[in-house]
């Protein structure tokens, strides 16, 4: 059964990157991301702009899902073309080649406990 | 007055069953999960399957949720065909027979206060 | 300029009353709740219909929003015609006789820190 | 290439300022924002009218999210006609003259740990 879905374009307007952490290791850094889900046969060519409040946007930053992979990436791992600022205002919109599944997760860990949201992103 | 509503497949793109817990009952283990509501006249039979970032996908995972019933389950309670590992990232299709309404939540208490974090599931 | 705005029928996939709580007050005790947005300028009749795991479904259970307001309503708090039990699993359908706009929120204050999580509701 | 995309109303039915803190700087004081992406070429101009459990709407409170950038607002820091009242229940309907893309975010420090809730608005 062919189960791919999605857009092609997908928005994220609350981007931030917490500027610390209590945790101590990769899974409890804090951190900002996009899983993207390719249920379909064809890789997806990603490339990901991030606009800003006071500047240019920058990117593309590119990235490959292959077919039938999901991929999470951080965008406080990003660095080319330029790491991705922390404490700092950001949004991010996302173009795929093929239809994907983008969702949008934080966990903030500065304070001693860690929070979480997740939302999926805006499909366009 | 018929309340059949929903969707036939909804995706999760941000699949992950946190590797811990400080909980000390079912309540509050870490968990990562799927709540569907059948709000309709006929059983729906639901397929779920998962996708990984390196591996092929599992699955099918198999579960009916009866007529004008709903059912939270958790990822990290799925057994057959296999287990889905912890601290591992993955995503979900879930397909049913009939329309349905699929929402994900993550509950993770690795550290000392629990994190919540929910979104509707993305209808295809 | 009229906002009347959203769909006549909504559905929570995930309905759950956490069965304890660390604050001492209303608003931090542990709670699940639609926020209702009412913007147009004819009343709101609303009807919430709670589906379970493994009984009937209970309701309706009646509320107005007038116009031009919003009303944030706790589950934990409906009586009529029957409370809704904590510690269990459910979901709910919520109609209108005019478009409203329904979010679904969560505060579980079980441990120590609150925990909190919130989505759209989905529309149909 | 073009990304304008959006939508020109979104509604966030629930609003609430938590009224304290735990957090000692601008990022960890409890707030509710929403964030704005205008991936467009036009500057847009917003207008967010809030609404109330027991009297007549506020606003418009006006902001102007320039082309290719974002914006972050907090509901507690508007002032202009009126502040937002905190612990209070409210909803919000945010209009624009060209498309964006609305999240909504809630940062809630009132216990000793933050928590964190998101979710796409929802566009009309």
């Amino acid at each position: 059964m062919n189960k791919a879905a999605g857009h092609k374009r997908w928005v994220i307007a609350d981007g931030y990157i917490p500027p610390g952490s209590t945790g101590n290791s990769r899974p409890l850094v804090s951190h900002d991301a996009i899983c993207i889900l390719n249920s379909g046969d064809q890789d997806a060519h990603i490339e990901v702009t991030i606009f800003f409040a006071d500047r240019e946007p920058a990117g593309p930053y590119r990235m490959t899902v292959e077919a039938l992979r999901t991929k999470h990436v951080r965008f406080n791992e990003f660095t080319d073309p330029e790491p991705v600022p922390h404490d700092t205002d950001y949004a991010s919109v996302i173009d795929s080649n093929v239809p994907v599944v983008v969702q949008h997760t934080r966990l903030d860990s500065r304070q001693p406990a860690l929070a979480l949201m997740s939302t999926i992103a805006f499909p366009v």
